[in-house]
């Protein structure tokens, strides 16, 4: 990463995920939305990490986090406490989870905790996670020049006034096309892109998977192709990974530009067409930043006409 | 049209169509594949068309094709005889017609006929029809300088070793997303796109509806997207009038690269999206080159970055 790159908050999940797809399976392996995100943004910027794990949590994973230059000065510990879990499987289709389990463990009682310089951390991501410590979040970070937002149906199935407040005060909110289609009970995704942009961030990004991406502002619309995938192995932690590399580039470049937004969005498609490639983060541990150069410039020449 | 436009043959399906959808119905309207595409290829060249109606066919729709310049010398009038009528519903799905009723009427005994000077047409576009019918046309054009072509489920079902004999004599081979999973069993559409090309084709293009479409060749893949619809009347004829128009662009340009090819994607796209905006040929019928360029200028300008 360039030394001019600001720092990115990251605010989520950190879990040990089993996973079931048609190409295998993975039991306890390192997931959680803001891992995801941490290993995407620490491509190109560096990360604070908010969350929390209990003492099951393997110290590999951690060692690992620091070893991307992620801070885990805002990584919670608790001794006796249990490591969120998530259980789920895409078999019917690659494209949606199934949810076996879900157990929260030391989310349950979860506090989020800014030590240090954290509060003024320049730019925010709030990924994945209940919108109330969202919105704690927001309100302990100090005039950030950017927040990125991204959230689940799970919340908006359980807390939808909650993630319309964490959304009205995002810049930049994210979520896939199947949580757009139900937080605004609309099938056609232009028309819920202008819905998003009305609760009042600059930016909606719809994420479509396959499809790429679809990015609002004002009138503007910009549709962001994808990094073709022949053999997805496992979806997970593909949006995570999308809006934490999106962040990390905007936090590098420090060019909050539509135009550059554009740029963002398809460095996100790319880093997260490599996570689906592998299990668990196996995929973007290995990725480096010239691979997702040739992924940008590849994207770049299937989308030229 | 430019006036050195190459003609392009089109067969197919010329029908009368009653549609539900979610924002009204129809009754009877003008409808089929060849008619579809007959009005969208008529934007960029002059189009012959090969197809079948009987006396009840409304004298105006026959106006009305002959007044945006199509051939109706290969259009055969049976005395007697039905035109083919399909009824169906999307109202559970904009993507996905629910047939309610095939009368097949006229085309049950059809044979084409290529009048004058039609065998020796240049450009030739097989649209949606029993493919042991695109065969015959395909045997009676004398080396045309390309052959473009289209199946759907219908026939996959019933004739999936003559559609597949049709796609390996085909320059252009074009089906939607879902015809690509079922007729390769294939979920991922990067896979699916190599098997179409393996079975003969130059190109093999996937419809993805609002998602656009892909376009491969040999091992160049184009992504195009799509002007953006807010609301979608009927979809009916979508696909028709988006290879129309790509055959089209193609026989006025005349340039057969992969990067003009890219262009009659796009193209395709433009015309496809104003098809589904009111019902039957409504739109098509009001759309002008104007229109066509200025949504293909909108879909550059969205796509940038």
């Amino acid at each position: 990463m360039k030394p001019s790159a600001s720092p990115v908050l990251i605010v989520g999940s950190v879990a040990l995920d089993s996973v079931e797809t048609p190409s295998g399976h993975v039991e306890n392996a390192l997931g959680g939305a803001a891992t995801y995100a941490a290993i995407a943004t620490s491509l190109f910027a560096p990360v604070r990490l908010v969350g929390v794990v209990g003492d099951d949590f393997p110290v590999q994973h951690t060692q690992f986090l620091e070893a991307r230059g992620v801070d885990l000065g805002g990584l919670q510990r608790i001794e006796g406490g249990k490591t969120f879990r998530w259980k789920g499987d895409y078999l019917r289709d690659l494209n949606h989870a199934e949810t076996h389990q879900t157990q929260l463990g030391v989310f349950e009682s979860f506090e989020p905790h800014l030590p240090g310089e954290y509060a003024h951390t320049p730019f925010v991501f709030l990924a994945n996670i209940n919108p109330e410590l969202q919105l704690k979040v927001l309100d302990a970070v100090q005039s950030p020049k950017l927040v990125v937002c991204d959230t689940m149906n799970l919340w908006i199935n359980l807390s939808r006034d909650t993630v319309l407040k964490v959304l009205s005060r995002a810049d930049v909110a994210v979520m896939n096309d199947g949580e757009a289609r139900q937080l605004f009970e609309e099938d056609n995704l232009i028309r819920a892109g202008r819905e998003l942009l009305k609760l009042g961030p600059r930016v909606g990004i719809i994420k479509k998977g396959e499809h790429g991406a679809l990015l609002f502002s004002g009138d503007d619309i910009f549709s962001a192709p994808t990094y073709p995938i022949e053999e997805v192995v496992d979806p997970t932690g593909a949006g995570d990974s999308f809006a934490g590399a999106l962040t990390g580039y905007l936090a590098q470049t420090g060019d909050l530009s539509l135009e550059n937004m554009r740029r963002a969005v398809v460095y996100g498609a790319c880093v997260a067409s490599t996570t689906v490639e592998k299990f668990s983060l196996d995929s973007l541990a290995e990725l480096n930043r010239d691979e997702v150069e040739r992924r940008y410039r590849y994207v770049q020449a299937m989308s030229a006409f």
